[in-house]
């Protein structure tokens, strides 16, 4: 079984898309949310994957646009509508839910519908967004005891939290060219040093876009791990952050392996994503990442851990 | 001959370090200095690095500082004690400048100083701050009008810019852990979609730390200059970009020479910076990049291009 644990809903009905909070909310009927779903189905048995964990559009989360409630009231809709994608294709999609975080807002909100999506909804994670002002970055690192009612919420209900960021507004990042990848690394640098899973021991991160810059520099950060007298990362950061497959070239996937630990690699393809096209030099699709593990003389025991195992280790309400 | 093109004073005088703008600054001797790179030269040296393009302490810059009077005080400072230092070890350092940039300056103090440091200090390059806010990215992207002026003196003068950020005050990033690697990758992702070298043909950018995460993620920048209608990337942007080689274990100096082609790759090492230790797997130092390059196997013509050649193109005043 392939599971593909990065997917949005990026090609929901228009209706849900155009809907402005505090109008009504477009009826849409259910088969218009399966004609909405068939590019995806016909894409994920074209490449025999079999589930993805499926999330609201990354870039539509729009953190930053309004305020609170309007996040509120935006998140809602956008996981309920996960929702009944799932309960449409029960076997084909797990629903991961977004927050609905505002800057400067208080965390409590999010640990509320966090519940919701994980008690009501049955959702496997949730998307949390290091930097809700959409590329202004004023909100405290993730290692700040701002976020801690949260991190209680996903040790105590068992599920991860996927760092991901949204759309931006500073015209010097480029959403999923800059934003992403920043927010990535940034991530995990500010996981590096501080000792956070000693105060949340069960607290997953999953990292995704192949955990930003980090594998490329991995010497790096073993390197400044020691500067700053931290245990070596497999110890300190590596029992807790696990990075997706979300890099769209053989060579980034094959040096994906070659230095992150086979147990912390889950497949992924932010399929349908960022990047659509044709790669004119394979003949395939960028985000058929699928390809890229095949390629890779793992033994069976590890892909099974990539394609399944380690996405059931983490996301542990997986049906 | 090996040039390391990315080498920072790290190691200048406390004298010069702890001088504050405004008061008189502190005389230091000859010998002083020579103390002060000695340990540059000896791991030089080791390595087999004949000549570094030495440029004043990244972090130091400190753009965020104060005002442009301030920075540019500061500016002629660390410049000048570069000149120094290029004078006493001529065959051993070429010089390359900070620039007095200052959040919301107009950018002529910069032309200014780069003509100076070109015209009167033999310096052979710069170093350009993308994001003098120290974190906050409250400067316009680099393919704005506001740099053209500084674009037009690089092209005339023939000398490259390296993209290098410096301290950060935003406690969501760390500087040599995240910042750095953050601002190469936005830089790079600016530069895609713009037609600023049709501007500006001549104008070169050296994108340090190995690009970022660019290398890793080729396949989706080639993807997205596919999505965005612009040409393959070694036609829109990689006749004027470069990356250099601090990357610090074999695996991403490999990925590096597996997707970049060689004549955009210059021979570098961040010696003595951001990591100092000895790498536990390898028994050598971390930032020793030199036996990652040495250990692929490159052509001999290749191998020159990667450690002379291409540094004597994109700094033709090098000696």
């Amino acid at each position: 079984m392939i599971i593909d644990c990065h997917g949005h809903f990026t090609t929901a009905p228009d209706a849900h898309a155009a809907w402005t909070v505090g109008s009504p909310y477009p009826r849409i009927s259910d088969s218009a949310l399966q004609a909405s779903v068939e590019g995806q189905l016909r894409l994920m048995r074209e490449r025999g994957v079999d589930l993805t964990l499926f999330s609201p559009r990354a870039s539509a989360m729009g953190h930053h646009l309004g305020d609170e409630t309007r996040s509120t009231a935006w998140t809602r809709a956008c996981n309920d509508l996960i929702h009944r994608v799932v309960r449409l294709y029960p076997d084909r999609f797990a629903g991961v839910g977004q927050l609905p975080q505002s800057p400067g807002a208080p965390i409590a909100g999010s640990v509320r519908e966090l519940r919701r999506c994980v008690k009501e909804l049955g959702f496997v994670g949730c998307n949390l967004n290091p930097d809700p002002s959409g590329g202004h970055w004023t909100s405290p690192p993730l290692t700040d005891h701002y976020w801690y009612p949260l991190y209680e919420a996903l040790q105590e209900l068992d599920v991860p939290a996927m760092v991901h960021v949204s759309a931006v507004t500073n015209p010097n990042f480029h959403a999923t060219g800059s934003h992403y990848l920043n927010a990535d690394t940034t991530a995990f640098m500010q996981l590096l040093p501080a000792g956070l899973f000693q105060d949340f021991p069960g607290l997953r991160f999953v990292i995704p876009h192949g955990g930003g810059a980090v594998p490329y520099h991995w010497g790096r950060f073993r390197g400044l791990a020691d500067m700053l007298g931290r245990p070596p990362l497999a110890e300190s950061v590596m029992r807790n952050v696990f990075f997706d497959t979300c890099v769209y070239h053989q060579a980034g996937i094959t040096l994906l392996f070659d230095v992150i630990d086979v147990d912390n690699i889950l497949f992924g393809s932010e399929m349908i994503g960022a990047v659509r096209g044709v790669d004119p030099h394979t003949g395939h699709h960028f985000d058929d990442t699928r390809r890229y593990v095949d390629a890779l003389p793992l033994s069976d025991a590890d892909r099974l851990k990539v394609y399944e195992l380690n996405a059931r280790r983490v996301y542990p309400r997986l049906p």
